[in-house]
């Protein structure tokens, strides 16, 4: 069986090549039949159908030419067969659900993925944009600041 | 030993209580002492000590007026000892990182937690501003036109 890492390191190389075929079949089959997944703006779909038939109207309109990179995965083992994995992304290309040009996006992918007859699968995923980097430096500011 | 669910109540009871008393030691006791946690800017602190660093400024300055309310509480069994949690949360009062008065938040909180010993404990959190509910309404638009 792959260690956690290692499952971690072929999720995301499955998640690049789904997504950038735009193949929300491909994409679905990821994840476990009763999988649950909140999107950035915190909305869900619940199991693999529902994941696939979430996506596929939005790689036909706002992710219809998006390119998805991912930069960092970082993986911790909870048990032998259950881990939790990071997925830092970059995205060019995209629509906001507007169509208007979305920014080159950089977010956080978090995953729970486990094993199932001994193939490991996404459980939980949830995504978050990361768009207000000046917040984050503010805020690091204020906590070394009142740091004891 | 408490079912996920039964854990899940308790540890948002947990989060509720031990915010709205600005108590960061306490705060922190609900995570493993390996916890990983991620805030909504995408920062991270690594172990429940950390996590008791990472916030005792931030209760001192940013929330020290908030109250977190939890609105919603699902969970998922992942093992008979492992699961996973959302929490919906609402906050009134905070400042932001530059100390303006930070508009009434809503969030969601994810979990996996996991007994050590007999004892739930969070293995790992992302938190997520749920800040754009007009994108939301946007998108399952554009889904639904676009569904065969």
């Amino acid at each position: 069986m792959l260690s956690v890492q290692q499952a971690a390191d072929r999720i995301a190389a499955m998640f690049v090549e789904t997504w950038n075929r735009h193949d929300a079949k491909a994409f679905s089959s990821i994840f476990a039949p009763d999988a649950d997944f909140t999107n950035v703006f915190g909305m869900k779909a619940s199991g693999r159908a529902e994941v696939e038939r979430f996506h596929a109207p939005l790689f036909a309109t706002m992710f219809r030419d998006s390119r998805l990179s991912i930069e960092n995965v970082s993986s911790r083992q909870i048990r032998s067969d259950v881990g939790t994995v990071d997925l830092r992304w970059s995205m060019s290309g995209a629509y906001d659900p507007r169509g208007n040009a979305w920014p080159d996006r950089i977010g956080l992918i978090s995953l729970v993925i486990a094993t199932r007859g001994g193939k490991w699968l996404v459980e939980c995923m949830h995504n978050m944009e990361l768009d207000d980097a000046a917040s984050a430096g503010a805020q690091q500011e204020l906590q070394r600041a009142n740091t004891a």
